[in-house]
């Protein structure tokens, strides 16, 4: 399956411009042949927007859902963007009440289906632990295009027990908007393809670019394929590139990896 | 801790000429400075040679061991060398009295003192399944010149797990004799690094090189520090190379990356 990653930050603080760009992002992705567009984490509204993450939050079925998904169905491709989530928990009865906010993904189906939504499991900073509640479900998986895609944002993919857990889960392709700053490039540029090649899987990690706020985020996005090379790679400014996550090459590597059936369970005890 | 790493593969076959080649780089080891010299998989009797692992093979405290700790306390340096380990399961009690060979690296201190050893967890391929039994200690750590030092061999690393156990044990710099083979240069240049980054630890990745047997090895030996650099990188040939594993950048990186305390234990269940 093509998929075009879009390095974008948009316009922070607009939602209606970063639809825009979306649009026009999903227009350029098809005509690529494309069948699924990735964003950045939380393309829809900007990241470093400081309270008006709350102010512009939205549930996973709200106005925004309803316009990517028409942008998705207009195109015919498949969209995964982050967003400001506003819902409710998922953790005791006591909790089932109370309204939080999330940093979440989700990913449309290109006739405009919600498939699967996701909120970060691991927060990074003072920033995100100021605006957001942490997710608490690790593992959140659709079937598009006859893969298993898994959905994960940022900070999430450094921790290799979260990617192991989608592979053991049997991702084929996990997608990762990213808010990546300096000077953390070697996740981009090192941790992110190994990740890929360790679990057996392809990884889309998407980021935003420039400066924004306190923060300077560092572009680099890719697509690492299950042999740890890089399909794709953007350079440090907005752009989208494009690659194949191919289901033929993933089962012939996998045959020749066999990282998850050589896995020893009795020996991780102390990880968990 | 200077540290250097041996990459060699010695004399396939003949544990007399290993013992030549590891006294005299012990010899360029302590004049160079280095606390700890580390050798490759299987230094002691060669890798490729068949069924003469089993007729080399010794115990932990056998010949060999004595003979390398003198070359250690000669010298004045530590010495972590991969051997065949002829020796007792550690499983149930039936299986006290079973003699097995397994894939072993010893330390041994500055003054002779057998400080560790570790049997090989993760074997691969079909090779070492003919000739070695897997151990069944995943964390195997010994105190050597105010740093934790923890033992891994070859695809042990490969594995996430098994890293993270380590560094949740406190490991700080980790010696992985190795024995890797075309065409998985990417572990040696890509893995070994993402693994001292994400764990927030020094690796000591020491290959063999050249042809043996069936197989090609790729020497590439590398310490990579806790930032993803590596501090030391060997080439494709026979080369002793050396460089320092530096506590206080340790604790400062460990500062600035909290990779640790951020981990989510709860959410990782289906690893285990």
């Amino acid at each position: 399956m093509r998929t075009a990653l879009l390095q974008s930050s948009g316009r922070p603080g607009s939602v209606a411009e970063n639809l825009k760009v979306l649009d026009d992002a999903a227009g350029r992705a098809a005509a690529a042949g494309a069948g699924l567009l990735v964003t950045a984490e939380m393309f829809l509204t900007g990241y470093a927007i400081g309270d008006d993450i709350g102010r512009l939050a939205e549930p996973a079925d709200g106005d925004s859902a309803d316009a990517v998904a028409e942008i998705a169905g207009r195109h015919g491709v498949a969209v995964a963007y982050g967003y400001p989530e506003r819902g409710h928990g998922e953790g005791s009865p006591a909790d089932g009440g109370t309204a939080h906010v999330y940093n979440s993904v989700q990913l449309i189906s290109a006739d405009g289906t919600r498939l699967a939504n996701y909120r970060k499991t691991h927060l990074f900073g003072c920033f995100e632990r100021d605006h957001f509640t942490p997710g608490d479900r690790p593992v959140v998986q659709a079937e598009l295009n006859g893969l298993r895609v898994g959905l994960m944002i940022c900070y999430d993919v450094e921790f290799p027990e979260n990617v192991r857990a989608h592979a053991l889960a049997g991702t084929d392709l996990l997608l990762v908007p990213t808010a990546q700053m300096h000077p953390f490039q070697f996740v981009a540029e090192s941790v992110v393809p190994v990740r890929a090649f360790e679990n057996q899987m392809y990884v889309a990690y998407v980021n935003r670019t420039g400066p924004e706020g306190e923060f300077e985020f560092v572009g680099l996005s890719t697509l690492a394929g299950p042999d740890g090379v890089a399909r794709a790679r953007a350079g440090r400014g907005e752009e989208l590139v494009l690659a194949d996550a191919d289901p033929v090459l993933l089962a012939a590597s996998r045959e020749t990896n066999p990282y998850l059936q050589d896995r020893r369970p009795g020996l991780y005890g102390s990880l968990v």
